[in-house]
């Protein structure tokens, strides 16, 4: 309608976001318009502040400000937990059941999104296998189609070096109704059942 | 966890993006850390940019690069169409179906949110009915509590001057099933039945 094309290009930004459709962005595009021009200056350095500072860690591909994240760098021990990305070790560390390091994935393999196993942070891995004294890989990818051939490729590969491998327990999360859990998690669920 | 202030610095201006809680706002700056540094250079200038230039128009108030925008350049008229926001201008261009000029409130009333008729561009409205040959206003906030209310605030400020006061027609919209249609929109759509 109108010669604002610094807002169509910011709409353009906003939709690059991760589940950010066009009126999304419209809405956040808008937004900034309406604020003030602190928020704005802000918000570009708070941007460009992570860009300059946040990197992955080199041991386990986390984010870090230091070479090493301080996961690495303060805790040591011999089983490694297989995450997809940074978000996940934020949500085991919540748990607090998990007191080994981590290793980063930044993806799964996935065929359709033409993301196959060079595609993701698997080299490291097998170099940390080699390098250090690691007797368990706990593999906790996502607990569907993509997450669950990624396990099984990571255990292919990795049973021949002796190191065993688990993967997180599958069954009826905490709290929830038996009445309204799926046909695939109640049989799992059944499958896995433990002695009281 | 880690001393990561400047990623959670970004999370904190995400979420002042409307709609985006914590997870979302999280994801975002994940995002932002995993693309490359052009993508956040881009994004700042894309910012900064619409900051710098756009400025709301003089006299109606919608968005504009210049003093005043284009719509108001454009066209005259004495059909002024009222809607709450500049998105809200956008839409009713889509359909083509008025060509007058709008005015735009930055708002619409609503105690809840401590919003009163002092908040909201009106006064700048009745200096244009003074001295613009304004014959009709189009009220044309949304169907709802607060914009009903807006609307009949309006209508009452405005009707003294003689200035012919209506209101977009509430009815079944296009292609709904009378079956899912809600209560108050079927009761609206019988009232406000039409000869054929």
């Amino acid at each position: 309608m109108q010669n604002l094309d610094c807002i169509n290009r910011l709409i353009n930004c906003f939709t690059k976001l991760p589940g950010v459709g066009y009126k999304t962005a419209e809405r956040y595009a808008y937004k900034i318009v309406e604020e003030d021009g602190a928020f704005t200056k802000d918000f570009c350095d708070a941007l460009l502040s992570v860009k300059a500072n946040v990197k992955f860690c080199r041991r386990c591909g986390n984010f870090s400000v230091a070479d090493e994240c301080n996961i690495c760098a303060k805790r040591g021990g011999d089983v490694v937990c297989i995450v997809r990305d940074p978000r996940d070790v934020i949500a085991i560390e919540k748990s607090g059941a998990f007191n080994g390091t981590y290793h980063v994935l930044h993806g799964v393999i996935s065929p359709l999104d033409k993301k196959g196993p060079d595609d993701i942070n698997l080299k490291s891995l097998l170099v940390r296998i080699r390098d250090e004294k690691i007797t368990e890989l706990i593999i906790a990818t996502n607990p569907d189609v993509e997450g669950e051939a990624t396990a099984n490729y990571i255990a292919a590969l990795v049973k021949p070096s002796g190191v065993r491998v688990t993967r997180l327990a599958q069954g009826l999360a905490i709290g929830t109704n038996l009445e309204y859990a799926d046909q695939v998690t109640l049989s799992r669920a059944l499958m896995n059942r433990v002695e009281i």
